[in-house]
């Protein structure tokens, strides 16, 4: 068995790597363009390019630093979210304009839009990174975005082509979460270690791993208004999610301080739930100041009670372990926010069949990306499963030694 | 006496927390609304989200950070300043609405404006914060905060009803660092804890608590230009502000240096110190390059000289821990600032009377925020002294494991 | 000999930087006014005013915590890196104001534009500074910093006078990479220790000190579209960049792993290697995406190869030490992206003549640049080499206990 898990295997990310890159570079060269500037305004793209620097800082800074809380695996949090989201950037990309964006000619013209949609497919899959985090090598983690935003994008795509109505937006900001955290905790069930459990040694924070760690996680929430606002396209969304925010971040301290037995808060559960808000949010769509309040005051009440009470149960009775959470920060507030969205914007009229219809059709959507999730997710798990991409031994989960040259003593170069 | 610090009675901050945050959700829900957007340019809104922003990122990150330098207080300082704002900004929305908005209905229309307001209120809270920091409880943090922005509007308020001129964006700047310096220092002369003398054993830094501290104050040195535009609401701020702190960072070295023993710089003096010159320009308001400069110098100079010599002396003769120092960050370049300001614009003409009429103007707002601080700092820290509140022992202060789940040996959730 | 390195002279920076400072306010009083945004549109200022952010954050965030990787020199980066950045755009604005630009009356007026002109050429200084980090006291970084800015503004209005021609604006790029960093190498060669090889013991990073370098090498990653636009003044070098740096760092870890023994990364050569693609980009200019994504997949290839084998060598041969690698980082992938430049925007046509002049040109651009930074860097190195200033013992290098009060047992004040 020891070959199996040979270090020097590991050295199988590099060609993977390269030859993706490659194939990448290839496809832009047939295929994509750059919008020339003299054909829009200036002043708009300085607006759009604003918007894109806000979800360019949440996706690489905020998502790479937010899983730096594992004592020993900092290094491999930043790193290999920045490796999966510009290789997810790129793919995503390509697939964005092939598959969603109307074009007479075969070629994709990028803009500033364009590179947002790209982020929030990256984003999509940096939360179905977040279920497998520390358990899984690089080339796993590269493989599985890569099947996460094909999923995604398809995703969007059969919501478009099937459902084609106003509550697109909805289901984009809704799907993201839900998809990419269903995708993650069904990898992870598939990928379970037994012996990692019930809670492997290196499995902790500690007071400096956590302080980075709240450094991601208060990028995220300082610049998620502008990552709604890019997400449902309308910039009102900005007001919605910051008071919805506000709200969270008391509750979820609140409420962690509340359910610990010695009356003491948990750091990880408050960066996860504090976020809740604005995921919820997102898929609401409120305009209303305390309809947005009471869904950030709900959807961080659940995370942390799901960091609490159901991240131990699904573990032990699903043998499905979740590292960052993923159910508890983005499955259950997105799917709040679904509810929330059908409760409030269904059609009061007369005509009930209106009212059905808005909610059939909404419930048709969720359970479209439910189910794609979770099917795409067991299908990931199975591909990842396979030995061909040699996951690392138990014993060397959550630890940066197996991938970084680790500088413990050693004198850098 | 024992009973009276059990660590079980620190579960008071849910209670407390949860009914005050229900209450504000019920107040939005009489009170406010937000306005549509349409009404205004999405132009407009992007211009004012853009320095919004900049604001949001100094009250959450930097305030947050620039206090993690206690070695052992990472968690609760970086925590309780998010839990402080986010409450601050929901209570001063409402204060300001209210008190501050011209306005014809009972409803509270917010916009972009109306959140960098109250994001302004609740860095004056965390001005005030920064005297108690490691000696109060989340419960007494909540109350001081809500007591320090009530007392800021309300000052404001004063200002405008008896002392309406021009001058009152300058009474902004001003009454925000040294209202909120002097009132939390005042209340921390009131909770003085006689036992934590000469120094605490935990009220230290290392290596990389310096580095999280020096990462706040970046983020407040390098978006204060646009606070200081966001507080006089004139963007040629921008420029004096960045000049006033170039020269700030210089000095604040160079004067560290000079007045140490061994010729060495204390990295938190500095930090405090590098900040002066913005503090002193938002009141100054000048727009001469050299005159902004010169300010920036006297400022960080005067800073550096209070860390190293009025500090200890306050602390020694008149019992009062100022553990940030807000008393050389804030007040004092905040007083000079107003001096500047009073010399520099003073008209000059042969009619004596205006030039005394501005100059009592000016010494009468002072007076009155002066006054009005430290009131109600002394009436805040009567009421935190209440045992009621159950501060904690003397020798649980500077120390997350009083309020955090503390993750040294533990395996983490 | 021990009192000449006796650490109480080391307060010889205070005199120097005091007596700078007021220079530079006294000059700034004869010849420095503001912009008055009256002339000018506030729609105008806010989009120039974003742009300048954006460089203001790499310049005195990123470039002090990418250094910060030194594990006991994290005080001395950044807070160096933030007194020479500080003096330098003060200097680089009123050099800039003499020599380039076109002015009727005596006075230089500043604007956003000014500013951002200033960090460019402080950013430039930064590159410097990174090749003797750690090895040199505040005294001597400061000298070498004024040194590098005026260097760096006399070779920009050199190439204007005599190369007056479109290209200018991509030997700004070019040069500022490549007189950067061949200037600090060269310094760095004169000012060779030979005592500190081949390692030095204290040149080392650990699992925190990598995150902190890796947040300030983010923040450039991050924003180095919005530091191409400023430094090409167009928007669209922001797509080209983008996707370079994509690339960028997908191939750094990739090559990173593929050149270790072990089949390990390398944390600090990826993080100056993935910044490789931006650096070469700004010379290039390119605007078709398979390109700007090849340029970025060749420079981060070259930059990573570097770090592996170039940089020991440079070490052991020709006895100079980058301790940032700035040769790798900067100069070659400068140098690539001039090439790339030349050959991609030379000119095809039947006429040869055209084409020669092009290359001829850009030749004696480059080779005005690096023998410019040569010459400069060498007699710079010897300007510090005088022991007038104290360079500290070889044993005190790398090492923050030499310039800060350290706090490892003792309480602050």
């Amino acid at each position: 068995m020891a070959p199996r898990y040979a270090p020097s295997l590991w050295s199988r990310l590099p060609p993977l790597a390269i030859i993706l890159q490659i194939i990448f570079i290839v496809l832009f060269a047939f295929f994509v363009e750059i919008e020339d500037l003299a054909k829009t305004d200036v002043e708009e793209f300085l607006n759009s390019y604003a918007v894109f620097q806000d979800v360019h800082v949440i996706v690489f800074l905020g998502f790479g630093f937010l899983a730096t809380f594992l004592v020993r695996y900092g290094f491999s949090s930043v790193g290999f979210s920045l490796l999966v989201a510009a290789m997810a950037v790129q793919w995503a990309t390509l697939l964005n304009g092939f598959l969603l964006t109307s074009h007479s000619s075969s070629t994709i013209r990028i803009k500033m839009e364009s590179l947002v949609d790209a982020e929030l497919c990256a984003c999509s899959a940096l939360v179905a990174m977040g279920a497998v985090h520390g358990k899984t090598n690089p080339v796993q983690l590269l493989l599985m975005s890569l099947m996460e935003v094909t999923g995604f994008v398809i995703n969007q795509w059969l919501i478009r082509r099937f459902f084609n109505t106003p509550s697109s937006t909805m289901s984009r900001a809704m799907s993201l979460h839900v998809f990419g955290a269903l995708f993650g905790v069904l990898t992870s069930w598939v990928l379970y270690r037994p012996e990692n459990e019930p809670k492997h040694e290196k499995e902790k924070f500690d007071s400096k791993s956590g302080l980075f760690a709240m450094l991601g996680t208060l990028f995220l929430w300082m610049f998620w208004p502008s990552f709604n606002c890019a997400l449902v396209t309308n910039e009102i969304a900005a007001y919605g999610t910051y008071l919805s925010l506000a709200v969270s971040a008391v509750t979820a301290m609140a409420i962690s301080m509340l359910s610990s037995p010695k009356g003491k808060i948990n750091l990880v559960h408050v960066q996860g739930s504090i976020l809740a808000g604005a995921v919820a949010i997102g898929a609401a769509m409120t305009t209303v100041p305390w309809m947005d309040m009471t869904i950030g005051f709900c959807a961080s009440l659940l995370s942390v009670l799901g960091f609490r009470y159901l991240k131990g149960h699904v573990q032990f009775a699903f043998e499905c372990h979740d590292t960052r959470g993923v159910l508890n920060v983005h499955a259950i507030p997105g799917i709040l926010g679904w509810f929330a969205y059908v409760v409030i914007w269904l059609p009061r009229s007369n005509d009930t069949t209106l009212a059905v219809r808005f909610a059939v059709h909404n419930i048709c959507i969720l359970v479209m990306t439910v189910s794609m999730s979770l099917t795409l997710g067991i299908i990931t798990g199975i591909l990842l499963k396979w030995s061909l991409w040699r996951p690392q031994q138990d014993r060397k989960c959550f630890d940066d030694q197996t991938f970084w040259e680790f500088p413990h003593l050693i004198v850098h170069k």
